[in-house]
C-alpha cells in the first residue's frame, strides 16, 4: 500500500496492464528530453522511474521543469511506441500523458548529478547527503539494511528471543573500549557512560532470567579516529541461558541463512565450517582466513631441520617454525613481482621471504644449493609442487610466521583473481588462547574479556600454565572478514575467582571493578553466553561493498564529523555554565 | 526451539502427552515443600512453572537445594495424583520424577522474595532489577514490549516503509527540549548532541526521497526530573511523503489495530473519531479527552446571561464563558465531597465553582435565586437535568473554564468508576491553533514547532490574526492519555517565511537557526508529514498500568540515577583531563 491522498501509484509499478487508466504520480524530475516540442521526462521516487509526456502547449508550467523539481501529474497510461520500450525496468512498457501537472516544489541547481556513477567527493556527498541518498543505489542500500534488520527480528522471534533495549545511560566499567561520556546536569560532578556495547546489561538479563535476548544495539566508543571507524554503529547483539557452544552455532547458522535467503536470495550451506585458531593460523595464516581460495600454509619444519640452509637452522634451533606456501603456478611471476611480496613479508614483520621456483621439473633459487635432495623431495611431496609452482617460505616464532605468509596468501588470492565475488564462505573460528602476556605490565591478561569460559580440559593450566588455556571463544568469519564474535561466560564464582588469579586480581578487588555485574552473579546466574554481529559490517557485505559508511543514513567523515549538520558544534559559555563545567585548554595560535 | 545442550524442554511447556518421557530441564528453584521425606520443588524459568520430585535417599545434593538455586535436572515425566492437579498452568497436570540433579549455581538468599504480590520498595527493586525482573509479571511485561515492537515493525515493513537509523550524535538547534551534550575527545572545545527526537533528520530522509520512513528511536532529554519522566525514552517515529493527514490517520489506525490485536488479543474498532481542538475542550474540558464514560461539559452562556448571579454577569461581560457538567446521580455528594470538587477547580485556577443539586423536582442551591424560572427551564433542558443530579458550573475565561471543569469530570469520572479497564477509547484530537502570545517575549510563538503546516482556508489569517490560525496538527488520544502526535510539515519556503514572520523571525535569521534543515528543502522537499507515538506509554497502557518504568528493562529512578548499576558516576581528574574539562563548582560543605 503505497498509493495516498497525492498518489495513485508509485513510479515504480505501472505496466501494460494499467494502459488506459487515470492515475497521479508524484516524485522528482529525473532528466527532461524535448522532442518535437514534447517534453519527455523520467519522474523518479524511491520506487523507480516512470516516464512521462508533457505538451507545453497544453500545460502551461511545463517549460519551466528542471531537474530535481517535485512535482505531482494526473495522466493516462499508454503503451510506448514499438521499439521505444526499455526492457530494463518494471514501467518500461509504458509512459504516461499528462493531463495535469502540479509543480510541488523547486529545487536550486544540484552540486552533483544525482546518479549512480557518482563522481562527487566523498565530503560533497556527505555534506548534501539528502541529495546523495536519493541516487537509486542508495536507497537500494538502505532497503537491503532495512529488509535484514526485520528478517534478524523475525528469525530471532521465531526462536523465542526477546527484544529488549538496554540503557543508553550506564555506568563504565574498567577494561573495554574507551566510552563517551555524558556530564550529568542535575547531578553536578557526576557523568553517565554512553554503551561501548550491551555486555554487562546482556548478562544481567540472564541472570534475570531473560533467557533469549537480542538488540539491534546502538553501541558508541570514543576510539582514536581512523578511516574505517564510526564513532557510532549497531550490532546484532544477542545472549542466551542454558547454553553451550553449539548452541550459539545453530542460531546464528539459521539467522545468516535466513537473511542471505531472504535478502539476497542466495542459499548459503550451513553448518558453517569450524576451526580452531591454530588450525586457522597454520594453514591460513589468519585468524580471519578467507576461504573463497585454497593455498594453504604447510608447516615444512620438521622437514628443513634437515636443511643446510643457516637461516633456517637458527630459527629452528630457537624453536622457531617455517611455513611454506605454495603459490600455485606463480612460478613465472618476475623479480619485481617477487620482491613485492618480500616487501610485503616486511611490512608485517617478517624480515626475509626465502621462495623457490619450480622450473623445468627442479627446484630453482638461491638457496636450493643448501636443501639435500632428500629434504627436496620430501618438499616437494608435502606442498604438493609442480611445474610452474613457487615456493614461499616463512621462518620465525609461529605467529609472525603464519601472519606474514597469511598476508602474502591475500596479496597472491586477489592479484590471481581468485575470489568470487559471489560466493559466500563463512567459518567460525574457535578455542583462541584465553590470556596474552602483557610485557608492559610483566603479567598475564585477558585476550578477550575477563568473564569468558575457559574450555573443560584447560582448566586444569590456568595455574601451571595459563598460555595452554584456551577459552570458548567463536568468532564468526566471512569471506576474510571478521563479522562478528563472542563467547560462552563464567557464571560459577570459583571459576571466575580463579581467571582472574591469572591475571592477578583477587575476585575481592574484581568486585570492586565489576561491581553490579559480580554482585547479581551471586543470586546465581545461569550456564549462558552470547555473540554479537557487526550490522553495519553484515549490512555492507550483503550490498557487495566494503565502506561501512555507504550503508548508514548519515556517517560520520574520516574525522568522526558530520559535514551535512555541521556536529560536533562548539560549546557555548551557556551551555558549559548549566553543566557546570569549564573548558581546560591553552588556546593555541 | 527453545532446547538446547542443556535442556530438551522448558517448565512451561510439559503435559500429559508427554508422560513417561524422560526430559531435561533448566531453571531457578521457586519454591520447595518438604513432604514424607520426598522434596517438591516448583522449578521456574522464563517460561513457566513445572513440579519436579525429589527422593534426598537417592538425590545426595537435594537436600542441600534453597530458594532461587539454579539447578537442571533429569527426569521422567509422570501425571500427578488425581486431585493434586493445577489446573492454572499448563505443566498443572504432570510432574517430574528426578533422576539426576546438577547443581548449576548457588544463590544468596535474595532481598526479597521472587513473587508477584511484590512488596519491596521501589529502590530495592530497582537496585536489584535483575531479581525483580525473574517475577512472572515483569517477564510478562517485558514480552508484551517485545511483541508490540516486532507487530510495529511488521506491519509498517507491510506498509512499505523503511526502518531506518538515523544518528546519535546531533547538532542541536534552537528550540526544543534541552539536550544531553556529549564533549568531543578528539575535536576539543565542541561536543554532540544526543537527539531530542530525530524530527529534522526524518525530515530530511523525506527530502531523500526515503518516502516512509520509521524508527523505533531512542530519544533522550535532560529535562528537570519528575516523577514520571525518564531521560531516556523510546518513540515509534514515522514520517512519509505525499500525503496528508488521513494517510496519518489511516496508517496509525491499522497499525494500532494490528497491535491491539495481535498483543491483546482485543478487536478496536477504526477509524477513530475526530476531535477538533476546540471541540474537545468545549465537551470534555481537555486536549486528551477520556471517552470511556459520557459527561460531557455544556455552554451555558447564552442562558445564563440571563441570570442575575453577579459573579456570571460580570465573567460573561468580560467575554468570558459559563460552562456546565452535570454529574448525573451526584445529588446525593455531601458537602465535604462538593467541597473536594471546589478545590480540584482551585488547583486548577478557577477561582469557585458554583453548584446546583436536583432535589425533589426543583433546583437545589444557594445560587438558585438569581436564576428566573426561565432561566431554570432552559438550563434542566440545556443539560437534561434529573432528579438526583449535581450541575457544575465553571465561569471563567473559556481554556481556564473547561480545563477546570474537565479535572472536574475525570475526578468524577474516577470517583464513580466510570471508566472501564477493559475498554480502549482512541480518539484524534485535531486543529490546534499554531500560535500562542507569550507575554514574556511580547510575540506569538510557535505552540508545537514552526515547521508545521497551517490549514489551508486559516493562511489568510497568518498577517492578521495569528490566534485564528489552526495547524495540521493531530494527537492520538487513548483513554485519557495522549500516546502520540505530529502534523503536516512546512515543505514550501513561501509559507516557511510567513509563518516564521508571525513570530518575529526573517527566513534568513531562522537559516541560521536551523540550518541544515532548511539547506535540505531548498532542494525540492516533497509534501511531507508525520509523528511519533510513545513506545514505553504504549506498553504500560497495553500492560494496564500508568508507570513507564515496568515496561522498561532498566529504568532510572526518579532521580534519573540506576540504583542497580550506579550511574551516572563520579568524574574523575584523568577524565576530565582527557576530554579537556574542569569541574566548575564551588563545593558546599
Amino acid at each position: 500500500m503505497t498509493s495516498s491522498t497525492l498518489r495513485s501509484h508509485t513510479c515504480g509499478e505501472l505496466n501494460k496492464k494499467d494502459t488506459k487508466k487515470e492515475i497521479k504520480l508524484c516524485g522528482w524530475v529525473n532528466s527532461r528530453r524535448d522532442h518535437g516540442g514534447i517534453i519527455f521526462i523520467d519522474l523518479r521516487d524511491r520506487y523507480g522511474f516512470t516516464q512521462i509526456v508533457l505538451d507545453p502547449k497544453k500545460l502551461a508550467e511545463a517549460d519551466k521543469l528542471r531537474r530535481e523539481w517535485c512535482i505531482q501529474i494526473t495522466g493516462l497510461v499508454r503503451e510506448r511506441p514499438k521499439g521505444m520500450e526499455n526492457k530494463n525496468i518494471i514501467t518500461g512498457e509504458i509512459e504516461v500523458e499528462v493531463k495535469k501537472l502540479n509543480i510541488l516544489n523547486e529545487s536550486e541547481v544540484p552540486p552533483f548529478e544525482i546518479d549512480d556513477r557518482m563522481e562527487a567527493s566523498e565530503e560533497l556527498r556527505l555534506k548534501y547527503r539528502y541529495l546523495d541518498l536519493r541516487r537509486p543505489v542508495m536507497q537500494e542500500r538502505l532497503l537491503v539494511r532495512h529488509k535484514a534488520a526485520q528478517v534478524v527480528r523475525q528469525y530471532l522471534s521465531s526462536q523465542s528471543f526477546m527484544e529488549i533495549e538496554t540503557p543508553m545511560f550506564v555506568k563504565t566499567t574498567p577494561g573495554g573500549a574507551r566510552v563517551f561520556k555524558v556530564p550529568s546536569r542535575t547531578h553536578t560532578g557526576k557523568f553517565y557512560s554512553l554503551p561501548e556495547s550491551p555486555q554487562m546489561y546482556k548478562q544481567i538479563l540472564m541472570v534475570a532470567g531473560c533467557d533469549r535476548y537480542f538488540q539491534l544495539a546502538r553501541c558508541l566508543r570514543d576510539e582514536d579516529l581512523r578511516v574505517d571507524r564510526q564513532p557510532e554503529f549497531t550490532q546484532i547483539d544477542i545472549e542466551m541461558s542454558f547454553i553451550d557452544r553449539e548452541d550459539i552455532y545453530n542460531i546464528i547458522e539459521g539467522l545468516l541463512k535466513d537473511i542471505f535467503k531472504k535478502v539476497l536470495n542466495v542459499e548459503i550451506k550451513i553448518p558453517f565450517l569450524r576451526l580452531s585458531y591454530q588450525d586457522t593460523m597454520s594453514r591460513y595464516g589468519s585468524d580471519k582466513p578467507d576461504l573463497r581460495f585454497e593455498l594453504e600454509l604447510k608447516d615444512v619444519s620438521s622437514i628443513m631441520k634437515n636443511s643446510e640452509f643457516g637461516i633456517f637452522k637458527n630459527i629452528l634451533e630457537k624453536k622457531g617454525v617455517i611455513y611454506c606456501l605454495n603459490a600455485k603456478g606463480c612460478g613465472k611471476f618476475s623479480r619485481t613481482e617477487i620482491e613485492e611480496l618480500i616487501e610485503l613479508g616486511k611490512t608485517h614483520h617478517l624480515p626475509g621471504l626465502a621462495w623457490i621456483k619450480v622450473e623445468d621439473k627442479k627446484l630453482e633459487s638461491s638457496i636450493v644449493k643448501y636443501l639435500p635432495e632428500k629434504v627436496q623431495k620430501e618438499l616437494i611431496k608435502a606442498v604438493n609442487a609442480k611445474e610452474n609452482d613457487l615456493l614461499l617460505f616463512a621462518a620465525d616464532e609461529f605467529e609472525k610466521a603464519v601472519n606474514a605468509l597469511g598476508q602474502v596468501r591475500l596479496h597472491i588470492g586477489k592479484k590471481l583473481n581468485l575470489m568470487n565475488q559471489k560466493e559466500y564462505k563463512f567459518c567460525w573460528v574457535t578455542d583462541f588462547p584465553l590470556f596474552e602476556w602483557n610485557e608492559e605490565v610483566n603479567n598475564w591478561q585477558a585476550k578477550h574479556h575477563i568473564f569468558t569460559m575457559p574450555l573443560e580440559e584447560d582448566m586444569k593450566y590456568l595455574e601451571t600454565d595459563p598460555s595452554e588455556v584456551k577459552g570458548k571463544l567463536y568468532d564468526i568469519v566471512l569471506n576474510g572478514v571478521e563479522i562478528g564474535g563472542g563467547s560462552i561466560r563464567i557464571h560459577k564464582k570459583e571459576i571466575q575467582a580463579r581467571t582472574l588469579q591469572v591475571t592477578g586480581l583477587n575476585y575481592e578487588e574484581a568486585e570492586k571493578k565489576f561491581d553490579f555485574l559480580l554482585n547479581a552473579f551471586k543470586f546465581s546466574a545461569p550456564p549462558h553466553g552470547g555473540i554479537a554481529i557487526g550490522f553495519d559490517r553484515l549490512c555492507a557485505l550483503l550490498c557487495g561493498i566494503n565502506d561501512i559508511r555507504e550503508v548508514i543514513a548519515f556517517p560520520k567523515n574520516k574525522a568522526a564529523e558530520n559535514p551535512m549538520d555541521g556536529s560536533p558544534q562548539d560549546w557555548t559559555p551557556e551551555f558549559l555554565k548549566e553543566l557546570n563545567l569549564k573548558l581546560d585548554v591553552v588556546k593555541k595560535n
